[in-house]
C-alpha cells in the first residue's frame, strides 16, 4: 500500500525559469477510469536516460492523503493503452528539484493548460513543515481544477 | 500487446467431476472498472504453490478475440485493491487440463453463480480446429451473460 501526502503550489514563471533544472522528464498520461472514488491512469515517463510505462490506481483524496499503488509496465504497451483506450492525454515535463531535504516536483503543461505550472511536495505526514522556494505561489492543495485528473 | 482468441463452453457436471484435476487455482477478482469498451480487473491467484496478484486490463470483444493487458503485482496489494475499490468479487476456482496439445481452463464458480462451470480454450487463430472433449456442452462465446464481468 502506498499513501501519498502532497501539497501542491501555483509557480511563479519568472523566478522559476532562473532555478530551473537543465533537464526534465517528459510525461504522457491518461486515464482509463476517472470517478470520484478512484483513478486509473497510464503514464509513459520519457528523458535522456530513459523511457518507462506505469500503471497507477489512486483512491480519492482525504485531506492531504490518497491512497495510491503503482506499478511499473512496458513502455511500447503503454503508449498502447494511451493509444487505444485514452483519447484524450496530458503532456508535460517535471523538473525535480532537491531543497533542504525535500524533493520538489515542478510540473511545466503542454496540453491542455499550456504554460500552466504546479509544484508539488510529497511530506511523511501532513504537519510537517519545509521551506518555501521564492517561485512558489499560492497553495492549490485540495483544488479539484488543479487535479491532472479533471484537466481533461 | 496481447490479442486473446478464446472459446468458451458449458459444461457437463457428472463427466467433468470423473476427470478434473486434483488440484485448481483459487481465484478472487473484482473491477475497478466495467465498460462496453474496456475493463480494468483485479486478481489473486492462490494455489499450495504460490500466491499471485494482477491487474489486467482488457477491451471490447471483436468476433473471439479480444486486446489483453496483463501485469503482476504484489499479492498483498492485489488483496488491499480487492477490499479497497471492489466490493463485489467473483470467486471461482480454476482447473487447468491439456489434451493434444491445448490447454483448457475450467473454471468452477463458488460466487455469485455458485454451481456454474465454465470452460476455455485460447486458440491462435479464430479459425484453429480442435478436440471437443466428451464434457463440454453448448458453446457460449460472445454470450454477455457468461462474461465473468457481467456476473457481478
Amino acid at each position: 500500500m502506498g499513501v501519498e501526502i502532497e501539497r501542491k503550489f501555483l509557480v511563479d514563471e519568472a523566478i522559476w525559469a532562473d532555478e530551473k533544472p537543465k533537464t526534465g522528464v517528459r510525461i504522457c498520461q491518461g486515464y482509463l477510469l476517472k470517478s470520484k472514488e478512484k483513478t486509473v491512469r497510464i503514464r509513459t515517463k520519457t528523458c535522456a536516460q530513459y523511457s518507462k510505462g506505469f500503471i497507477t490506481i489512486k483512491g480519492a483524496t482525504e485531506g492531504f492523503s490518497r491512497l495510491e499503488y503503482e506499478y511499473e509496465i512496458p513502455f511500447s504497451e503503454a503508449e498502447e493503452l494511451l493509444a487505444e483506450f485514452c483519447p484524450k492525454k496530458i503532456i508535460k515535463t517535471r523538473y525535480e528539484l532537491k531543497l533542504n531535504e525535500f524533493v520538489w516536483e515542478v510540473d511545466e503543461f503542454e496540453s491542455p493548460q499550456s504554460g500552466l505550472i504546479l509544484a508539488e511536495i510529497e511530506l511523511l505526514n501532513e504537519a510537517q513543515s519545509f521551506g518555501r522556494p521564492k517561485w512558489l505561489k499560492k497553495e492549490v492543495t485540495g483544488e479539484a481544477q488543479y487535479y491532472n485528473a479533471n484537466m481533461l
